[in-house]
């Protein structure tokens, strides 16, 4: 098959459309040809040598695709009816997306939302698990709670935005530019901040402060996320584009009984990711289909031009997502 | 009434037995004579000036106490049935135990335990309410989860101890002498630590981490309870002998999708600490009458010598918890 080869593995720019084994699917594993792939920062910072693999998993990036069954290789569904060769499907994966091919734990297939292409499909199976995982499986997010959310304008964002509106909740954004803010108001954000110019400390502090706080900045922002904290509040790390290491006010964390969760999808066990999977499906998947919640495309880039649609991320170019066309549907 | 009056608020050993108005219970309080109050290490941060009472609450030291209703003022139990004048009960305080008389919000009454004395009653309420609300409410402590206890030996260490064994978890704890660890073990302990001697981080590691951490010390030990934290692990934080402000890493944390949380009972609101009482009553108190989970009173002490009891708790000489006698029975 091709795949996305990193050339250079100090040079993360190298990325070439390049020739690579086709995976063969192991124990409870399906093959899946691609026909779209989700772009992920998480994906940048791979290219960068900063987010390996998990151990076993493939070197190929890629953390979301969609395509069609080629191998159902006997997989069933969580209510135990078996896959089937042919069926069009979305996928979670610890890697392996940009590419033709894939082996996927059976868990970790989606059906495509009614109504979804496949590029549409790969835009969101990555930010629903985490949004899902995050606001509800940790956070506990409830209808009235007020929720902040950083970088609002980015693929977990956007999509955080939606589902926190669905579930009742007040939500607050940061982002960089007039641009996504403005975007993030289309999508329901009621209170929007941005960060270059604003406190965004000081604003939730005169809203009440934040009940939930889903932040992807780490240890830069970890004093003020402390503050910006209602009483027995939750701050959700999922991100440390800040920093690894902050000081913690431990004072100030115990005067609100104040929680910190930080968390990744990546290196759970399959036991673990079937589960986050199964309960996004169960929950978010109808939000999509009615269209109460819906994906947000900035662009659709050839899978041999993956270091540009990098380029661009990191650039901050993209608001909500780009997607790699792998192959033709 | 008489109470403990300090003196000079820069001097925490100036506590006289003397005179005081005797409180008159407001609207949901309950009056009650007071036999005995136990005595908790917030009481000496207080007499230091560090810990000072919510608004609205006595500068009477004390967080606990038993001895009888002299005035019910109408108040109920959560089943709806009067509480009658004449009972023995033991109360939950903001403050105002090292006295004879205190006013208390009803739902801060709990009965006495079947069995259990005015001293012995007094020598639980708190520590139950803390042990219970941590690692049941917000750790949500699972039968075969291990879990790490500081200060093992203390008031709160030595019931978190009985608590967590009747739940069917694994306990270490850190303590800073073979007394108290041989204490600790003899109430179940299967892991002890001396802190002066062995790195406990160290210990957690070679025994798969700790699924529950309950700190005292705050920043002094952040780093290391994070290290010491399974996958998925909570580290609940009630104190912070150790200091305040700590860096904390973030990136370890995560890679172990890790929790913090920081939490007091002092400072909630009367409904809440009404929540966390009946919910003790409900599974503690069971334990106590059954004998599964006992009182250790290192002493008791005369209430005019509360600066002593004070100084033996900080001398470090008090296993478990000392109590104040106050009025006859
Ligand atoms: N733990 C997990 O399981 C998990 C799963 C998915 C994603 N993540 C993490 O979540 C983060 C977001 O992922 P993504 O794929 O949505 O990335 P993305 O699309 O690049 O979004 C990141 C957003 O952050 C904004 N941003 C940058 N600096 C900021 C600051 N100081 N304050 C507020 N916003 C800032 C960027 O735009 P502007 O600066 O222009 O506003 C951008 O919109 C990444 O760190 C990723 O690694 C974690
Ligand atoms: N947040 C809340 O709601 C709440 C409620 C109750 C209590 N607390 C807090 O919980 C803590 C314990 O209260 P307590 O009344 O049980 O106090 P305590 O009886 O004085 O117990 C504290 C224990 O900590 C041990 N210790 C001291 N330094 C230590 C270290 N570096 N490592 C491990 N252990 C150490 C002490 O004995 P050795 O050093 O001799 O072993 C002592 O046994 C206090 O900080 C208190 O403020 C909080």
């Amino acid at each position: 098959m091709k795949a996305i080869i990193q050339q250079n593995l100090s040079e993360p720019t190298s990325l070439t459309w390049s020739d690579a084994p086709t995976p063969v699917p192991g124990d409870g594993e399906v093959l899946v040809r691609i026909v779209a792939a989700g772009v992920n920062r998480a994906d940048t910072l791979q290219a960068k040598g900063h987010y390996p693999p998990p151990t076993g998993t493939t070197d190929i990036i890629g953390l979301e695709a969609a395509g069609v069954i080629e191998d159902a290789h006997g997989a069933c569904r969580p209510d135990g009816t078996p896959w089937a060769d042919g069926e069009k499907v979305g996928v979670l994966l610890s890697g392996g997306g940009y590419a033709e091919y894939v082996a996927v734990p059976s868990g970790q297939l989606v059906p495509m939302p009614k109504g979804y292409s496949f590029v549409e499909t790969a835009s969101v199976v990555e930010v629903a698990c985490t949004v899902w995982s995050n606001l509800m499986m940790t956070a506990e997010l409830t209808a009235g709670d007020t929720l902040l959310i950083h970088g609002g304008g980015g693929g977990v964002g956007l999509f955080a935005i939606q589902v926190a509106k669905a579930l009742g909740a007040r939500v607050a954004v940061t982002a960089g530019s007039a641009e996504k803010l403005e975007v993030c108001r289309s999508y329901g954000a009621d209170i929007l901040i941005n960060y270059r110019e604003e406190d965004f400390a000081a604003v939730l502090k005169a809203e009440g402060g934040a009940d939930v706080i889903l932040d992807i900045i780490g240890a830069k922002y970890l004093d003020k996320n402390v503050s910006a904290l209602a009483k027995d509040g939750h701050l959700v790390i999922i991100g440390m584009q800040g920093g690894v290491k902050g000081e913690l006010n431990i004072g100030a964390l115990l005067a609100k009984r104040g929680s910190i969760s930080a968390t990744g999808l990546r290196y759970r066990d399959r036991a673990d990711k079937a589960r986050i999977v199964a309960a996004t499906v169960e929950h978010v998947w109808p939000m999509l289909e009615s269209g109460q919640v819906t994906h947000h495309i900035d662009r659709v880039v050839p899978v041999a031009d993956a270091a540009a649609a990098h380029a661009a991320l990191l650039a901050g170019e993209i608001t909500g997502k780009v997607v790699l066309q792998v192959t033709e549907d």
